[in-house]
């Protein structure tokens, strides 16, 4: 990928630090599936079942672990 | 999200941290699908499945670990 | 939740840490389905499936790592 | 559970360190499904089925980690 | 596998450091399976189904844990 | 099992430490499938199922993770 989309993980608060791991989660997902239409087509399988809901959380919390963790729980 | 959910991962005692942590799942939840009614709608999906019962309870368990760590495991 | 259920992550020895990461994996099921009744119905689906199982002993590991980190590892 | 089967995370080499994980992981299973009948049932179910075995093996890998931390990684 | 594919941990850039938490996890995926063709023919199946887009997205998340941990969050 | 197969998490290099995630993560299916017979007839199974290579890449990912740690990224 040639576009600049991630250039620090430090962020000032922990809802924005929160917001970068949705960010993160998602770009795994672009990645591995660069086209748009077909992400589109997607999205509906997942955002309207239950499991696929549950799994997306669960990938933004492992982000957001690395964020955390990046940003000292934000608490300096 | 405009709104502001989320200021800080302190909180006073480590029960706090474990209702933190079901927050933090359910927002990823959240973030994935922001309508309150399909949400609703899939909510006995997982809430009475066994499967999906124990997988919420895997992103709580992410969750945690990092309101602990950022707590300090509530031990100063 | 307004019953108090958890004060501490400190434990007297390994085992009742992992009793510890047991009670709060079971917790994360309870916070996500509160009726007594429903939880007592889905039980034998996981109970008796092997899937559900692993699934199960995967939570308990992973809040298993917070508590004994919380403690280190029991070695002070 | 009044056996005590836990005393200590601490082992010799890593790979006793690796057999107290996979102990750890059949702890999780034991403890969700007392019945060693029910358990003695289901263990084909998983053991001659792909997924389950990589599961299992996910579980364990998780455990590691705890166990490897526990033992500064037998670097001492 | 003769080939030398990993030399270092160490990324100029959080989002280079990303982009190799992908690579990590599509070799995870080559030394499983090594033939070209067999994954060439599985990627669809993955790349167009919703759960098998989010576990990849999971994978590069804890590998880039790793990445992360490595570089010390590219704070230095 | 009176075989020894593991005596140190320190490799040479990333690679190395990766190598031996993949080798951790075979040994969990070894030890729950102890049967070599069983374990060559589901191979297939999930070397030729986008869900099973994803999971396994995953389990490599949570053994990288002690291996690197145990070699301090490889920085010293």
């Amino acid at each position: 990928m040639s576009e600049q989309w991630l250039t620090s993980l430090i962020t000032d608060t922990p809802q924005e630090g929160y917001e970068l791991a949705i960010k993160l989660s998602r770009m795994g997902v672009k990645y591995t599936q660069p086209s748009d239409e077909i992400r589109a087509k997607l999205r509906p399988e997942y955002g309207e079942d239950a499991n696929g809901l549950i799994a997306s959380s669960q990938v933004i919390a492992i982000n957001f672990q690395t964020v955390s963790a990046a940003n000292n729980y934000w608490k300096d």
